[in-house]
């Protein structure tokens, strides 16, 4: 049974794997960490992960000012760790690099089986469908409180392409501000934004005559979380090294 | 029988016009005009309009540099015109409104009945929609030749929807170049471009949970064409004034 | 203010429609009836709805076998009812009818603002795209734990589509048994099952060369308890009969 | 330069083959056979195979009771031959079977090259997305004349994915006519007709929280065609062997 640490284990991300954790037969959580140190489901919640019992692997949905503590903790506990909160800062993604270089630390721009897999099925038709013509072209959709366009998920999915394509393609956010034909060479990212859409991406392949759609439509967050939930339980005795959701739908 | 008159009868659009008024029994054509004055499926052609026999309608799918001279005809004339061609200088708009002053004209962004019956129905369903808190997206997808974005219909379809919310929304086509969250009196529209596609049209109504969609999917362009007869149809015998295909959908 | 009673208000939706009431301000809970009378985000909870004080209208997301005591009730003390229990059978959807002679209750195939929204429209659209020779064909998809195909709101959008046409059409579910050409006069009705999907609806209208869908996605079932708390805003206060969310999207 | 025998030139899709072949470099026609033996585009045609001069492909698209006299010819010739003619009684799928133990026949569901793409893809994607509890159902659509369904290429990708499961699913067309939960090992597969639509294929992986959707639209029939002289150009010179668009995509 592999023994997890949540961090961040009241947020509403916490309280969801938490959840998926205590159904699954292969990992169990041994402790938690949090502000408020109320127990939780069973598991003692401490104030620090110095407090925390030995565990196998750490699962991260905290705030980016707690990211700092979690590496240095990692970096001297070589505790594998799943890093799931976002916006952290240059310096940050930095220091991640550099705890990677002694722990198993794994980030992803998205932590959904599903969108790394269509990821993965992404790297290996795009060169045959752009050999044989195909325009590609990425819509995404979310919820009209997302600041940022197109989101990270989006950019993941462009350059997973475009590295398939020896990066030989750029990308076009805007084709409103000029009058031009559209070039091959081009991967059109559009973000369309409203209601409380959870996230919806479009891979478009346009050719002669014939349009072939990857479609991805996610139902709620929780998908994240299980994703989370399988990335711990794949990284629990992995080597040091920087991991992403690739490696775990792989 | 209404009698028409094809301007532009030797163009894709107007062999395909020919075809579909050889199939209907409310219409005929009486004599085409083109530079090249082959006759054409039965019907005499002529260099110039004032050569032609006197008809009920013109359906006009020339040039814009043709189209000077055939307002001129109609104005004389009083022969109701549809008017097909596209891409006409501020200064051809302004003859468009002096001819429809004394003669019965028809112009629209788009030709075809399906979008006309959308746009129909946006504005009744928008007002409702929009106070019932949804936000409002529009997508439209095009093939790689087109240098115009977003395409007029698109703008056509934000169009009928903001007049029916007392032209209180703005548009909004570019979402990459700043973080911020949407305007709730915003209407977005994307463009995607890629292959041959003839011509989608997405709305989209994202409320709290639920998303509604109005799609157009156009095959051919075959459309325009049969809605151009059908404005035709309408248009014979009309008194001076300007149209648009909502008065043939109405 | 409307005092509203809550039937069945420690199920899940239960729940949803008491968070959804706390957060408006012309609505409150009075009381609310379950099995478990455990007080409940401020209201007290009883086990039946005789020990329940006043109020001007009953929600109700109860249990099939609930649903006649219920009905009794309003009978004699004419509260307006807004009835959501699934599953009634024959005899007690006679009871309902003979309620609503002296009761105001409302009943609806499907809660949605949405759905009802698009109903409406489609009753508009429909006789005008039919007439056209656009061909009619719905599409519903839901999780994979739905046992009854096509969904009740899909048959309620054919009844609705089909009532705007004389009720000339008739029902096809099933291709895979004949080698027909399709009849004009046919609802196509097709059933996907598959995942946690909440429910999508196609309305698919096909024309010559171009198609017009309608899609309505339902991302969680807190739609359905939105309409409820609509629906009951709308019927406090109003005559006895029988009403559906069409009245209340109207 | 490849030598291809253009077998019913004549037809709708002997034009468009013909039209594509005229500006590839790689490929040429030398000579047609048709009934209507009137020249076409430069080559000469011929009422019979054994009239024309010797070439390294033959493209079929000619009617099912032409198909005994091709196979007879190339049995004898050793002209390897792509077969499009569809409608194939029993006894000339044998005689199929014979042929290709002495000559290279390429035959295959669906001619195009997204299609057959796609079909590779989800050989791929499938078994991995199943082992994820992903439920598998497929979509088609077409126009309102055709009059079998699901469409054999709905079938060909049913079964493509069925194969890459062990052949452990089977199919389900018609969820109406009982109340059964969806069985896991299960592939939907529904039909929709419509107007002129060309061709949908839609293949949706439905997990829990998140959908992946595959689609392929055609546009026109053309694709059949591009599909027809990339394999002509990949079957001339291959030895005897039954072959289809899986070889040419590979």
């Amino acid at each position: 049974m592999i023994r997890a640490i949540m961090n961040g284990c009241h947020g509403v991300m916490g309280h969801v794997i938490t959840d998926i954790i205590s159904k699954d037969d292969a990992i169990e959580i041994v402790a938690g960490v949090d502000m408020n140190t109320e127990n939780y489901a069973g598991y003692p919640v401490f104030k620090s992960l110095d407090e925390c019992p030995e565990a196998d692997v750490i699962i991260d949905f905290s705030t980016a000012k707690a990211v700092d503590g979690l590496l240095d903790y990692c970096e001297t506990k070589k505790v594998p760790v799943v890093l799931c909160t976002t916006g952290l800062s240059e310096d940050q993604l930095n220091h991640v690099k550099e705890a990677s270089k002694v722990d198993a630390v794994l980030r992803s721009a998205n932590m959904s089986i599903g969108i790394n897999l269509l990821m993965k099925t992404l790297k290996e038709v795009a060169p045959v469908l752009a050999a044989a013509g195909f325009d590609i072209e990425i819509l995404e959709k979310h919820h009209n409180r997302k600041i940022d366009a197109p989101s990270g998920t989006a950019i993941a999915l462009a350059d997973a392409i475009n590295e398939s394509l020896d990066n030989s393609y750029h990308y076009k956010y805007d084709r409103s501000s000029e009058r031009v034909a559209r070039d091959p060479k081009e991967i059109g990212i559009q973000a369309m934004r409203g209601g409380t859409i959870v996230g919806e991406h479009d891979i478009m392949f346009a050719g002669r005559d014939e349009v072939i759609t990857f479609t991805h439509t996610a139902y709620s967050r929780e998908i994240f979380a299980k994703g989370a939930v399988e990335a711990a339980k794949f990284l629990a005795g992995k080597p040091a090294g920087l991991y992403d959701m690739a490696d775990v739908v792989g």
